[in-house]
């Protein structure tokens, strides 16, 4: 991929622009190439409206043009150029990749496009822009962070940033052992939220524990073993959720970093939550709160 | 499948035995069958200790048997017949069937089954037993239902079930155009809660609204347009949650029907929430309120 986008047509699905767009799926290419790409009408509109310092170039085809005229208007009003394809072009730059790289991390072969295809600059993985990301938040006032460490699944990571942005989250960082949030299926999973939010990536955890607690950001752990319940325990105005892994939950060193350590209520026989019901009820908890206070 | 397992062993992963388990990957057979699979020692223990009643057989590695002891115990105590079998007949036994039919409906074929399998006798979809389901819930006490209305993705039918089941529901149910919880992608989504509660399936929408109404457990829907917010919402303590389909949401006729409508607030910029965190939010919001009440 050249810096500057090549604007000659592109008629074959087995061209090299194809193939480099196609090996997005894969995270080791996404952070050579510095590039990461999305598909379809709603994440590509919020790229463009929200983040259109990332987008590179647009890949449509005359039919979706059609029918999402805005998708042009936007790209114009950021300078992004726009190629008109043809479906199969589109359909094979979300193929597998045939240089023998390392499987998508998505889904993404078996999803249609629906026409719509953008590739935009990958935001560096950098422990240092997501400490910046935490002391830059408003000070004195009410903030939600969310934090995920060691979070491993691609749908469980952007689904995870859905659910913060709708609970009304200021940040979301993500420790450099989670799953890449620029992936096809986090950013499917995401709903356009990822580029609503500032989402940081590559964090090392206890660095960013310690970010927290000089932002006077109080990092909340979930442990079936805490003593406060979620429901009834003195959460703080300024707080970061920090969840773990899929499997393993949080490890013990974060644990017991974590300034504040609350148990969900179970009612019921399961043993556990997963990972995204336990940030919903969390975060929205928080929530609650704050319009409840307000 | 025979009525009575045969206890024969099993030597070749192409015998019909194990290809009739195969085939459980997909509804149809699950319902010509009448049977359903399950795999791994946490659900296949749910199934052994919580529904005895639907276990018919048990396929175990020598392995796992060393490592899961318990699992021949209650077996035993249910009198369900363990069959020791190689691991390559276990692997075949989760492997897309031969036979041409349907595909599966998760992701069975690619998950090991840990070492164990079993079989069990899959409840008939019945919009009878879903009714009588329903009257037969406590009356005069506080009672939380899930009602699922053309949810169709397994991995979705399955999480809901798991966090129905920690919210303390007392209740799932299915109407015919779900999905169906016991294909391999839900049941191992629900982590075993598919066998803590009951889950009734086969249900007809309108005919569950008037036997919830006729059991005194008021109907709730969430839409984005509703006046009342859930937070502040007056949340009758015996309640039916009722979410709709991934895409569409519930259906116009369903969301006029239902007596209660509120809107989840979204604080962000994330236009909707999925049918999953939706859910979470509700029945944990009908938790607290129990427990701030009690």
């Amino acid at each position: 991929m050249t810096e500057r986008p090549d604007q000659s047509p592109i008629t074959s699905p087995r061209s090299e622009r194809v193939r480099t767009v196609a090996a997005l799926a894969g995270r080791s290419a996404r952070r050579k190439l510095s590039r990461f790409r999305i598909e379809g009408p709603q994440a590509v509109r919020s790229l463009l409206r929200d983040r259109p310092d990332l987008a590179l170039e647009l890949f449509v085809t005359a039919r979706a043009a059609a029918d999402h005229p805005e998708l042009a208007d936007l790209a114009g009003a950021a300078s992004v150029p726009v190629h008109e394809v043809e479906d199969r072009i589109l359909r094979a730059m979300v193929r597998e990749s045939g240089d023998g790289g390392e499987a998508p991390d998505g889904a993404g072969a078996l999803v249609s496009p629906q026409g719509v295809l953008a590739v935009g600059t990958l935001p560096a993985p950098d422990p240092s822009l997501a400490l910046t990301a935490v002391r830059d938040l408003p000070s004195l006032q009410p903030v939600m962070v969310l934090v995920l460490h060691e979070v491993r699944d691609p749908g469980n990571v952007g689904t995870l940033i859905r659910t913060a942005d709708a609970a009304g989250a200021d940040l979301v960082v993500l420790t450099r052992t989670s799953a890449d949030p620029y992936g096809p299926k986090a950013v499917r999973a995401s709903v356009g939220s990822l580029f609503h939010l500032p989402v940081l990536t590559g964090a090392d955890g206890s660095e960013m524990l310690a970010a927290l607690a000089d932002a006077d950001i109080t990092a909340a752990a979930t442990s079936g073993y805490a003593q406060a319940e979620l429901f009834t325990a003195d959460l703080p105005e300024r707080i970061a959720w920090i969840l773990g892994n899929e499997a393993r939950g949080l490890d013990r060193a974060t644990l017991d970093a974590a300034p504040l350590s609350v148990r969900i209520p179970l009612a019921g026989r399961a043993e556990s939550l997963n990972v995204h019901t336990a940030a919903t009820v969390c975060l929205f908890e928080s929530l609650r709160r704050r319009q409840a206070g307000a």
